[in-house]
């Protein structure tokens, strides 16, 4: 569920359009109605903003956005802006251009997106970066991380309900025995992670808890500082529940040292219409604290006032 | 280019489902009106049959079809009355299932279709069979074979005409590097013929041309029964011109003693729309003899009827 709010009903595109170029006019940016109106729209709504304010003022708006705004919040409101396909398409050519092994933003990108949403992703990419996201991935990682993350990012995956129940008895098998070799990359492992069915695979990992005594997850714990363990556990929390995946990702930036300001902004534009309403009771669960109160903690000035505005806080 | 023949104006599908039901009906089946109509008709208005005919007799048009035929002939029509992209998933199916190192089916499946195309049979595949087609090739395949395979069906390649002059030098370096050390299955091999558009291989292969003296598929020649370099060779030669490959199984599959039909209905079936008549001026080019006369020598009956219909043999 989503968090965003907006008025009933919605200004036209064109004053919306007015409102932010009057924002952006004269001394200094009026950051306060540029959040008023944009961290109050829906996505529909953005989309006709933008195609609005090129007919009106001859540009972008992402233009001056970006030549207004600054530092975190200026990223913020940019991927706001963006289409969730292209957001995602910016953001997976951010990642794999500066890939490192301890980088999630793949697999949140590849699992926790249904199938048609990471195709949307894959044509935004292609037609931004004039190539696919599966060569940039496959030439900017290495090793097992490669055999894994292609594969990820490339698979058309089935989101029927349908269980093959013999299959998932087979499959937890082989990747008990695989985890148990310490084979954790084995070409068997990686084929079920990433080709299965998000049903299936449920399946599979319920067969294996109830077959060998663990959740998957706890035995693929064996080597905590295993950077490559530590993204298969990723990808199978994703699977699982991605809301959860997505709370502690937001946790872990908040209980940083030094705010992680490029996931809080990153997981908030990106699930804010989708899931954000979960996530927060999820937070609060996990945490005793309100996600709202921790991000008013944690971050400050028009980046806070924007995030808050997202994630549906009240009077913001 | 097409060469299907048809009359102007189509007769109207009700129409066409009245033929075909007359022909269906009574002692014995009325192959030549089947072929009259079926063979006569563009894929939008054979997709109408098909609505029209479940409407007006409450079956599926594949069912008597599948009753009153038999052998190559039921089998060529059924492909031919199938969508484009429901073919595919069909035949990509039935090579899954029988799968064998010598079996081109899915190298053709998705290295000559378009992107687009092979997402559509991506999808028909999912429709059909409740799985995505990816789980079935991983699961299916084996060794070196699978490591090349699942990632061509995979990947939803780029189609733009941008090339990276820089690249396609470095990574002709690697290619060669890596066949000079037999090293035919590594994985930077696989990666580049894998996920690297057409139009960049292209110059990648031109590239290894003109920097290393042999055109690459003369490389990969080294062993000529090595199954695996002749897959590659395959992919390869699918992306400098599919019309030629094609080309070569239709010779292959009329040359051969006893004619592989499957072969010969495959193409004609998934091609006749599409390029069969730059594959038939080739073929007149490679065998001094037209395609027509060759298929007239090797088949037989309402089968030869129908392929030579369906490639605008004059009459037919």
């Amino acid at each position: 569920m989503s968090t965003l709010t907006f008025p009933s009903p919605l200004p036209s595109p064109s004053e919306d359009c007015e409102q932010l170029h009057k924002a952006f006019e004269g001394w200094g940016t009026n950051e306060g109605l540029i959040i008023s109106v944009l961290a109050h729209r829906p996505a529909a709504h953005r989309r006709e903003i933008r195609r609005a304010y090129a007919e009106i003022y001859g540009e972008d708006l992402l233009k001056p956005l970006d030549k207004e705004l600054t530092r975190d919040f200026e990223r913020a409101v940019l991927l706001w802006v963006l289409d969730a396909a292209e957001r995602d398409a910016v953001l997976a050519n951010e990642v794999v251009r500066k890939w490192s092994p301890g980088n999630r933003v793949l697999i949140e990108i590849a699992v926790v997106r249904k199938t048609e949403e990471l195709l949307a992703a894959k044509r935004a990419y292609q037609v931004r970066f004039k190539r696919c996201l599966e060569e940039d991935v496959a030439a900017h990682t290495r090793d097992e991380y490669r055999k894994l993350l292609v594969p990820l990012v490339s698979t058309y995956r089935y989101e029927g309900a349908e269980v093959d129940k013999s299959l998932s008895k087979s499959e937890a098998k082989i990747l008990h025995q695989k985890i148990k070799d310490n084979d954790y990359s084995h070409e068997d492992v990686i084929r079920i992670l990433t080709t299965r069915s998000k049903a299936q695979l449920l399946a599979t990992f319920n067969d294996y808890h109830n077959e060998f005594g663990n959740p998957i997850n706890k035995d693929l714990k064996a080597d905590p500082k295993n950077e490559f363990l530590s993204a298969m556990r990723a990808i199978i929390r994703c699977i699982i529940c991605p809301e959860k995946y997505l709370e502690k990702v937001i946790r872990l930036a908040i209980s940083k040292t030094g705010t992680d300001e490029g996931a809080l902004s990153r997981i908030i534009t990106t699930r804010a219409e989708v899931d954000m309403k979960q996530i927060k009771d999820l937070y609060y669960k996990r945490n005793s604290v309100a996600l709202d109160s921790a991000v008013k903690k944690d971050t400050s000035g028009d980046f806070e006032d924007f995030l808050l505005a997202l994630i549906g806080h009240e009077g913001a």
